[in-house]
């Protein structure tokens, strides 16, 4: 990636203070992919334009309202090409379609919408509109996430039976949104988090982790949703079960509550011919587990892996990376992605190493079936998506 | 322990080969709790003898069938004072009540029975005959199980919000059955293996270190029970939503398919103040992760333990303790409760540091409840036991 | 092993509250190899009689010394084959040499003696007199310690170039001596430890564990030695550095005040094809590392182990076993040298898989070497042994 | 840290596939303290060209020697106010000479030189141009190696009694530098490398590591360097026991030949209240070990660490920082440095959180002082240096 061949890109949100905002900073920067050009970064003006000094930018490109920025940028030759959308979930819908009307590339955070009607409509407008719609799972930017999903589909675990998946967290086990905690504030509103604050936010992670690693898809799910912190509104723990379109069968667990955890995010896929495990607290480890035999640990870096891994390493063996580098790993993919899509090349994200509006239109149907199962008893309820019928006005 | 004061032991089930009966034998042996005096070790009268022989069993002592040797232990003046069971699930019942009839204390394998229905039997014929019934779920016997029951008590982690189980186990991940080894044939046959394999084999194991741990019970679960390895014909894998009857919600996910595993049970409790960890393979370790703050790693024979921890500890920090010594700190806790009883104390178990027909009947019920939550689309089913009623009769 | 071959064991200290003493009672009972039939455990006679009578002895066989005991014992018709000498070491030297008169096997804690030519005189006695020298180096009697053994010796490293040991302890790291612990002061007190405490005590450990899974000896040490914990007579800690004769190099690290640390004894191997990596207090878990590619975990009880690493082993993979049980491997490795040389065969032990006194005439050798090197400003002495001339008035 | 303040950077080195050039970019450009504007990448004109115009520079600033780039950068009002030097050891004396010649600040890989002599002229030279001489050792700048330092400081661990150090890596144990690795083959050539090819690359690392955590000098060295794969022309692994001069012993083990391993860098310090340990593959992770009680496991992220760790850190618990981050951490440190200095504060680097020419000098020292116990029979070689007199001409 050259420096003259820099993608200039706009961000709404991420202001000062925002820590989410920062590491798609870091990640657009980090190996030179994209340039930071426009910014709508915050309601309160003052911090809006601070932020926008403090990086740099032009004054003329600190915008007070994205809905300007869209237009403005929309119309200026040199106006960006991609913008970041880093605010919280109920606004991902409206911003992108604005930018996607402008031919904007979209890299949205996760989740893609409060609802699956509105990921649905952000995903057609995106397909129609020609741009790519980049959606910022970044657990599966990791090296070794790339190598686990390439033994699994060169058969090394055989057929997939079962797949375990958790992203359990210990930084919202108190009643922090009552302790001024802006973050977990607007997480914990029902409102602007969506039908379920836990799934849309951590366990569409855990979601679309396992479909790209595994390829497969979901077929129905069977939820238990409930709120543990006491004081609070929105719910904050999930245990889902979860049967894939192949027959395996899995379970997910995601909260909040997790008193004493970090940012505990694990993958275990288990097959007919062996198991993996991943886990993003030593993400640069990943465990092969053969039906008989020795456990195998393999390690970014080493002899042997696949170009998938190798292309995601910046580092020798043994030399630590972390969640900034996945954050570069995945704007250098939609930026390839990106550059492609300009010369010529469809929007179709399916042969893309990074999720898109398809993962949040998954994504939110994941969500929303998981929710209506908890309310039914634990019934199980349908979670697939006819993207055919969905996209047939693109056709 | 002297010498002097053995207990008089007979042993049904345990031939040459088989690693339960030892391990029972073990435990027993350790640390001179019981003698074994008596015996019935296998349908096939050779390989009975066999075992008895190498036992050093007096002949006319060695029995080819249970019913002669409680019949004729019951009438000898020196006759066995409690007798292990470690024969397949289906025969624990019948066996258990023989010996009851004849006022033998009892020391059964786990899962207790085949049925809930069986189970009460069982537990209300031994608290009529007044002797102890102890079912073996050993993992709770384990020094630091133990420490992390009395830290639970004390508060340690505060309100408890959320309990992971798990018991993934990677040696029947193949069709073994059909190849000829004994003890996956008839834990994988219905008939013998009761409702649900996998759950009565395993999951009964976690649910008793559950509610050892925390003291919570059960109120309803939610499941999904299945067979993932081919041409198998009991169910191997189960995925089980908790609710307890303080309101934490839990997870449970037993597999005989967990490709690459060895033996993990696991067990994970979060409460409002702190979190805490233990996994059976490296069973000298405990986890404690308060809401705020560095994680804390306890080690059997650390400063500052309980004196539950202390009293199941035979070696200095540092010195390994494997299952075997679960298995004796089992049996050592069954002959204080032996040699109580026999001087008159009650048979209540709930005082006793040891699984008992009462964790047995409770097992059952959870096994059932989960069969049919499983059998109806996941509904939520009730699996409590009223203990009154069920025991009223005794009254 | 059966009841009827038990080979009778008298024992030497392991008086009430000697944990030492137990584990060696835990090891010769576990299997049945051996039977307690006599013993001096104590000088004092109160505690002497109580530990007799608590292990079930006839008291005619409860000896108030143990120059009576020997020469009592020799003369019975059904005296012990066998004596476990578990006293200071000082004492080693002189209690074998009465009973290999007598024509007792011996089965000694380490260190063998408190100096070289002490330790010469045990080693000479024993193979003129035609008795089976044991010396309780234990921890290279783990399954994965002998798996390790049988994979060097295959040539899973190719040629052994670095040897890296530590057994750093953090029991002694405050002055317990002066606080009334029995063991660290008699271990403290060089009269009774010998010319180097801590090697002396844990540094012939891992001096034996490193030779016993490489069968490589020592040519010269280069060694620090010295007192670090304040107000302490003797040394506790050793830093030393290793050339072996086949040029390979090594350092290793004895220490008794590592605060924090367990029993902290590691052995680590590099050849040109790869490493291996083996830390006690995980004991079933064996790490082999090719110089490329995925490390691999092995685990006690997997497909694929050695016989050797089979027979140590009692129970299936994931089910963990401690040093009771490595305690049990030695005795009944013992056993069957005891049956062997009894029955005719050579008392060399070149062929046997557990440690001698040939191991402990090298590991004063060493320790000597060492406090020689450490006095003399850290020069290289030889370490090596010429056994072709200590044993010529043999032959 | 703002773009308007960035300073202005060259660097020397670090051409087309230099992993080491790579890493002090992204660590330069991480946090927008530097921007790079000039440089000499290669000797080889073309590649130095490509390098150049890949990162965008103005192609006047592309120097094809580094003679005429300090020439040119010191007459320019807009010329580099710092230097990046990249370049194997051998010519980091003579490059830092002509840059501190022109007034710019150093920063510089470690090794500083290829002598004791060399070490000493650059950094009086640094003292007397009024320069900051910035020497790499980023491994003290992991946010957890920062809390390390303020605990020690803070007495957690008592009085330091022990320092156990290695720096073990399995890259070069194969003859790698006959097949072409660039890398290799100058950092095995004695000329190039210095004294010691494996303390000088790697060696210096630790020893910084250990002054930096511990605030401890040393006193003496013994020492037994040797190669240990064949065919190889320096020296690839050392065996060190140190004397630190407040009487606290350690042991150093240097490595290129541990088949398996990756980076491998640790320190555990043992102290009379306590011990740490950190691991360079887990940075994040840091071990509290009381000597009494509960092992403590701190993460980079949580509550209650020091100011010095929370502003090492840019991402929350749990969300893993790797290498990267830690060059970043070094360079927006020297950018303070640079910044005070500039703004009139003393170049005496005591006050400062990185490592500076004053490391490199005590690095050589220790260097050629076990190079020369080495060839000394192991005998104990003074490793002090007397700063006072070696900056008198300063005073």
């Amino acid at each position: 990636m050259t420096e003259q061949n820099r993608i200039s890109l706009g961000m709404v949100g991420g202001g000062p203070g925002a820590g989410i905002g920062a590491a798609h900073r870091y990640g657009a920067n980090m190996d030179g992919a994209f340039e930071l050009t426009a910014g709508c970064f915050s309601r309160d003006p003052d911090k809006n334009t601070e932020m926008g000094r403090t990086l740099g930018l032009d004054p003329e490109r600190i915008y007070t309202d994205w809905q300007r920025m869209a237009a403005v940028e929309g119309k200026r030759d040199d106006g960006v090409r991609a913008v970041s959308i880093v605010t919280p979930n109920d606004s991902h819908v409206p911003i992108s379609l604005a930018f996607i009307d402008q031919g904007v590339h979209i890299i949205c955070d996760k989740p893609l919408a409060t609802s699956f009607g509105d990921a649905v409509q952000a995903h057609v407008a995106a397909r129609s509109g020609g741009v790519i719609f980049g959606l910022t799972h970044i657990y599966a930017c990791y090296a070794m996430v790339r190598e686990a999903r390439e033994r699994v589909a060169a058969g090394e675990l055989g057929e997939l039976l079962m797949i375990q998946l958790e992203y359990a967290t210990g930084g919202r086990a108190k009643l922090i949104e009552a302790q001024g905690d802006a973050g977990a504030q607007w997480r914990l509103t029902p409102e602007i988090a969506g039908p379920s604050s836990v799934l849309g936010d951590i366990g569409t992670h855990a979601h679309q982790l396992a479909r790209f690693v595994t390829g497969l898809e979901l077929a129905e799910v069977s939820a238990d949703i409930h709120t543990v912190v006491r004081g609070r509104v929105a719910d904050d723990n999930a245990h889902v079960n979860l049967r894939f379109q192949n027959g395996a069968r899995g379970q997910l667990w995601a909260s909040y509550a997790a008193s004493g955890l970090g940012n505990g995010l694990q993958l275990r896929i288990f097959g007919d011919k062996g198991g993996l495990a991943w886990a993003q607290e030593r993400p640069d480890e990943l465990w092969i587990r053969p039906v008989d035999g020795s456990q195998k640990l393999l390690r970014r870096g080493e002899v042997g892996l696949s170009e998938a891994a190798r292309r995601s390493s910046r580092m020798k063996i043994g030399h630590p990376q972390g969640i900034l580098e996945a954050f570069a790993n995945y704007y250098n993919s939609a930026a390839a992605a990106i550059a492609a899509v300009d010369a010529g090349a469809p929007v179709d994200g399916t042969s893309f190493e990074f999720a898109t509006s398809r993962d949040g239109v998954l994504g939110m149907k994941f969500v929303e079936a998981a929710v209506e199962s908890s309310a039914g008893n634990g019934r199980w309820v349908d979670a697939t998506v006819d993207f055919a019928s969905l996209e047939s006005p693109l056709r």
